[in-house]
């Protein structure tokens, strides 16, 4: 592995100790949240919550293999010969990225024939756009990383046109005070989402070794407290929002008739 | 890193072990009390709950790196070469200050523009002062540590400003068994807070380096246990009296006409 300074060193274990410590506390201010929405809306917030469980188990691995992968004494950095496990990551957005986009479908409250489609489709697109995404990931040479990544951009300009044009009409159909929030929702995916490919080929525009590494590893983790962390609590207002009706009703119905 | 004694050495260490075990503590407090609020404060106490979980992680962590940075044997101190890591305490306030004034805005249950607009400003304000305050507490000279020092006082001056000047209509709105908490909470906060500029220039002041490394890691626990623990039963006694029209209300409902 490449040569790092202490200060690269310590940014990328303290972005690491940050994305441990930021998606745990999401996971249970998501399940907790779980009370506060319409049953209709209990399985996007326990999805809501197991994505960034899992991403926080995984954050809790990487930062092991981080502190196994290099030895830190008396203010130098050496690699100790363990490799650092690229595939964390990969086998976090497997897992995590397919139920972002089921989350956002399930918030929606869709018929059940188009929440089963939408959801399939959608979790399909990004499973496969991860999978041509991961051998670009280690490859040895910059032209695969090239090849592999722009393979990984098809689902993912499929699932950008999936969201923008086959979600409009839904959104339109949603109550007025929670319109803005799914389609603020969609941004969040899309925006945090654009951030992983400029990551994905930041090394391969001739940064030194170490700076690609920061760069690489800092903005992951980024990218990845906005699209599970961040993108959450929206779902969880939105939930909020639409599970108002539902709790006027049930307070409603115990009210005496005065 | 300077020499310590053994009974200086014992003294940081059990402190952290205090402030994890009063913050784990505090934390189960916090989450079972949400079934003891209204509906409408249960956020509240969740997000009380997050900022002494978040803080319960970094003092386990700062532990660990404590007893790594050090050797302790038959009763001599040796640094054993490897750092230990002053981020994890600037890691967690860059997330729990924020929250810990989104936490008192939300126990206010002002509107609901009110609440996003004071909670963003005050959360934006807070990240401001910690990021400043970072590089002061990494340098290596003292005029360093007075300018960064200085500058993180600029956001601090401004949520002290906020907190009397702008909350104080808002209090005035307050159920009078309430007001007076409320208010008592601002003073812990802006109390607690004081005290972390103190230990902060405590190095500058010409102590010895074991008393000065004292002085620094026992007083940030307490401040840390103090303006999260202590500030964070005065919310949740807020919450609860706060609830009382409404579990009188909902008693109301389901009691039968005799």
């Amino acid at each position: 592995m490449q040569s790092l300074t202490t200060g690269q060193y310590d940014l990328i274990y303290n972005a690491f100790s940050f994305g441990f410590a930021t998606l745990a506390a999401a996971t249970i201010f998501f399940w907790l949240g779980r009370s506060q929405v319409a049953p209709q809306y209990k399985t996007a917030m326990t999805i809501t919550g197991l994505v960034t469980f899992i991403a926080a188990y995984h954050y809790f691995r990487i930062s092991e293999s981080w502190g196994l992968a290099f030895d830190v004494k008396d203010g130098v950095v050496t690699t100790t010969g363990y490799a650092f496990n690229q595939a964390y990551r990969y086998v976090d957005w497997l897992l995590t990225v397919p139920l972002l986009l089921v989350e956002l479908i399930l918030v929606m409250g869709l018929s059940r024939s188009e929440t089963i489609s939408r959801a399939t489709r959608l979790g399909l697109l990004a499973a496969l756009m991860i999978i041509l995404g991961y051998p670009g990931e280690v490859a040895e040479t910059v032209s695969a990383r090239w090849f592999w990544g722009i393979a990984s951009m098809i689902p993912f300009l499929w699932i950008v046109y999936e969201l923008f044009s086959g979600l409009s009409k839904s959104i339109e159909n949603q109550p007025e005070d929670a319109r803005g929030l799914i389609s603020a929702a969609r941004y969040v995916v899309i925006g945090s989402w654009a951030f992983y490919p400029i990551v994905y080929f930041a090394g391969t525009v001739g940064m030194d070794g170490g700076t690609a590494t920061v760069v690489i590893e800092v903005g992951y983790t980024i990218a990845d407290i906005t699209a599970k962390a961040v993108f959450g609590v929206l779902i969880f207002l939105i939930a909020v929002r639409k599970s108002q009706p539902y709790f006027d009703r049930q307070n409603a119905k115990v009210q005496p008739a005065e």
